[in-house]
């Protein structure tokens, strides 16, 4: 080990399950609960979910470091402002600080983490603890197996090409879990009624205050960002 | 609410993470804390992976009911064990016990949580508490992004039909769990190696005492049961 890394702190990226607090994870809590720096992702809203969600569980003398990621902005903007949340993130390491990054659902799963753990590994350790991810929670949500037996599960970024979206809609029964639906309800729908899939759900505000599922027919074309869609394709579903 | 239905507990599916006690959510633990009857499957050798995980966690006064599951059996022999296992539940739901099933990764997620759901939901409430599932458990413990962007990620069962498993490999780049792997390394190598895809790990044992994570091509023909093998076919994979 060199003189740097005897310094080092670790970059640990906390999954906090997608909504509720009480799924964060014992091992979130409990690294969240030492860290000496506890840091988030901002929108360009200013909104910052992942620091509400973990509100009950914030340690009380950690240095708190919200980071702006303009979230849906060009590449280059969003590039720049990774680099400069590493930055501020890596002269923490640097001064032997643990820093925690608060993480929707998994941190490995579509997160912002992996961005920033990419930037960060060189030169210090990066750690993820894995949460409970939104396919999971929104099975629960719905009192509904998500798969059983020899089911296949796909997860499907709903802002993915719509010919692939299509083609994996087809290719045969499975659960599909459309993520980030919110402006793309009408489009997952279309695709669903093609393939004669009609046992399907829209979940909004999973897990928070205002949770609300309906059947897919009947949710709103414009929902919230972070609404999910699921259909049951398989065998089983009635 | 009807005479019978005041007295009635509620049967909980606690998800309890793939094999790390402490990847247990906070509100299984709660809920796990209370419980008046604890229970979980037992398989033919006596195993009983469920319970060893959350040992840290269980509460002291709580009746401990393990059930026997002939996981494998003849479909009757195991249709016979999860209506007798049902039954025992049910007697304690309609005393007013509230009884909590241990369930490894998350209770929906192809568990045997749902068979026990569907029996005791008819007259009892039934409730899942989501658990961290095996992919995102394994994509941490690899340190590498499950899915980014609009990567798609299929969940498939090693024991599939194979022809059903070489359509989905063949139909684009994503990101692919192999679930309950360990008969089956032989059979996933070759698809893969078909499909000429390279970036793919075998993870036995995951969370637990022994953990072991191998390039799919050093992977053991007869790995654990519960081995899972992940392929990195999004066009971000080294």
């Amino acid at each position: 080990m060199g003189v740097g890394e005897a310094m080092s702190g670790t970059f640990y990226g906390l999954g906090l399950g997608p909504g509720d607090a009480e799924l964060i994870t014992v091992k979130s809590w409990r690294l969240l609960s030492t860290a000496d720096v506890v840091c988030w992702p901002v929108g360009p809203s200013g909104a910052a979910l992942a620091r509400q969600i973990a509100d009950p569980f914030m340690p009380d003398n950690a240095i708190e470091l919200p980071l702006p990621v303009p979230f849906g902005a060009a590449p280059a903007d969003l590039d720049a402002a990774y680099a400069d949340a590493a930055h501020r993130i890596a002269r923490h390491l640097s001064d032997g600080r643990e820093v925690a990054y608060l993480c929707l659902g998994d941190p490995l799963t579509y997160g912002s983490f992996a961005l920033l753990a990419a930037r960060l590994a060189i030169a210090h350790r990066v750690v993820a603890i894995p949460g409970v991810s939104t396919a999971q929670a929104a099975a629960a949500a719905l009192s509904r197996p998500l798969a059983q037996g020899t089911d296949i599960i796909k997860v499907l970024p709903a802002n993915a090409d719509p010919d692939r979206l299509q083609a994996e809609i087809a290719a045969g029964d499975a659960t599909l879990v459309f993520l980030k639906a919110g402006r793309h309800i009408g489009l997952i729908r279309r695709l669903l009624n093609e393939a004669g899939i009609r046992d399907a759900f829209a979940v909004a505000h999973l897990g928070q205050d205002g949770e609300r599922i309906v059947a897919l027919k009947e949710a709103e074309l414009r929902s919230p960002y972070f609404s999910t869609v699921i259909a049951f394709a398989g065998s089983r579903a009635p």
